[in-house]
């Protein structure tokens, strides 16, 4: 422990994925060193791998490690997940427990610090959250992303039962439909993939097959989670007068949007981003969300190429990378 | 009073404006019939001549004028504004307060029902509201784009002595700033024209010319009132994460926003149209809104040909048509 020994690292780059062996990396002062067990490819990640960021370097911020070496000997031996904002801990936003908008942060992965999917990585031990043994690995390996789904809930006051529109039957558009139907809600998903939706419709959500005329102005909620810049414009047309759109996927460079009726039907457009650990760790814990069913393949850590090609096929959902 | 006789009336058609003698309207049963006092030309009605909503025939929706003829004779003889949407009154958004969403709403002057600028006018008698003596005519005819400031502050819950930065120096940006500014907020004032931003800069606003670059990520709540797709971009990126962008301005067809840091910094964009008259009638009535330094130019209603030529100018704000 401790030595600088040699260990395998994906390292991704123009557009390539690629296996490296590389010094296992120093432990800083505050910083735990974390074994992988596990991590999920996220669509961020393939978008990194089609020039996001200009990201050259080790990506993955889904992840379930093991606490190899910490300051505080308590966490050794821990099993973790870990929150991916690196904030500096000191500035307004993390004075107001905003580090995930501290504008001095790094991002595990994404931006400035290298990501979980080598063998050993360091993240601070206050971003670590222990695992309770009796919640299986490849259940927490989700809490990232379901943070992400929980965030709406965050950031927008739902009335209780409320009818929501969910458009996109990715990854995070099911974790979101299964988050807000786990929490109560009427959740509709609209999506294009049957065997997706089936996912969500085993949970109780309606689902509908988004191919055919979506109803106008039907819902005071619609989350476009469908990554794409008509799904915007579609939100905004399901949306009833002061209602609210949820902007839950990027889509890089400038998406037309019809500003006309957002201002006549005064509705609201809600950016939104990562969220809280601990209620995803709750729902998650509890078993509320049945998120294992996403997994469509785990592979080695040392097959990351194919498993970023398996990542980017259609109809494919969570891809793991297996220690 | 009562007979058909006819009567002066704008009309505006394929981006022209002329007058027309036509007869004067019939009063139906629940509305009354209205001699206009005073008509105020307002960047709607520009638009309406430049082809917005394909509209044909007599325009404006600010208006002052005298109840002639009603089924209640209180009314009669009172010098009155009136809500410029007729709301069904039955259905569901108008049993919940909102007939500015009802969807069978005709719009005064704007959407199927002729507007104020002629000698006679109807509206139900549930759309008026009676006028105090001591309040001007010149200062009551702000009341229509005065709601539409204040209804900012109905849909957001802006916390005490907000700052807030405020787009635009046009009649609803300024507008926008001196109601803000009202009640206690701190407005940055961002504008082109020095002698507009000075109206502001008077009551107490803080005013900046916008020639040079403005401050990126420098505040919680941006007021977007400049009515060109630049300003929204501009707004984004002068807003804070979390903080939220109010869109006071129409543009017509597709406006290309950026989604990607309104989803990073999680920014809520708010669409913002009509307001309630009773708040914008409360800060008239007791002079808080310093409105009539914004009138431009006063023309009979005759003359109101020139008066529309008069309203696109630039420099010009508020061009009023007198009886």
């Amino acid at each position: 422990m401790g030595i600088l020994t040699s260990m395998l690292a994906v390292h991704l780059e123009n557009g390539r994925v690629e296996m490296r062996d590389q010094p296992r990396p120093p432990r800083p002062e505050g910083f735990a060193l974390i074994r992988l067990l596990c991590g999920g490819i996220c669509n961020t990640d393939l978008e990194l791998q089609r020039g996001y960021y200009s990201f050259a370097g080790t990506p993955g911020h889904e992840f379930v490690g093991e606490v190899i070496e910490a300051d505080s000997p308590a966490w050794v031996g821990r099993r973790v997940v870990g929150e991916i904002n690196l904030a500096c801990g000191a500035c307004e936003w993390c004075r107001r427990g905003l580090g995930r908008h501290c504008p001095r942060r790094t991002v595990l992965g994404i931006v400035n610090h290298p990501g979980a999917f080598r063998e050993y990585l360091t993240l601070p031990e206050r971003n670590l959250h222990a695992l309770p043994d009796a919640l299986p690995t490849e259940r927490a390996v989700f809490v990232e992303p379901l943070a992400a789904a929980c965030e709406i809930l965050d950031q927008v006051a739902l009335p209780c039962s409320a009818e929501i529109a969910v458009l996109g039957d990715g990854k995070l558009g099911l974790l979101i439909a299964l988050v807000l139907n786990a929490y109560g809600h009427h959740v509709h998903q609209f999506g294009r993939h049957a065997e997706k939706l089936e996912i969500a419709r085993r949970a109780g959500v309606t689902t509908e097959a988004a191919g055919g005329t979506l109803p106008d102005m039907a819902y005071d909620w619609v989350v476009d989670a469908t990554g794409s810049p008509e799904g915007l414009r579609q939100a905004v047309r399901m949306t009833r007068p002061r209602g609210t759109v949820i902007l839950k996927s990027t889509v890089h460079g400038l998406v037309g949007v019809d500003t006309a009726p957002v201002i006549v039907n005064e509705i609201t457009l809600v950016g939104s981003r990562c969220g809280r650990f601990e209620p995803a760790l709750d729902l998650l814990s509890r078993n509320l969300v049945p998120v294992e069913e996403l997994i469509s393949e785990r592979l080695p850590l040392a097959d990351a190429p194919r498993a970023f090609e398996r990542a980017a096929q259609k109809g494919v959902l969570k891809v793991l990378l297996r220690e």
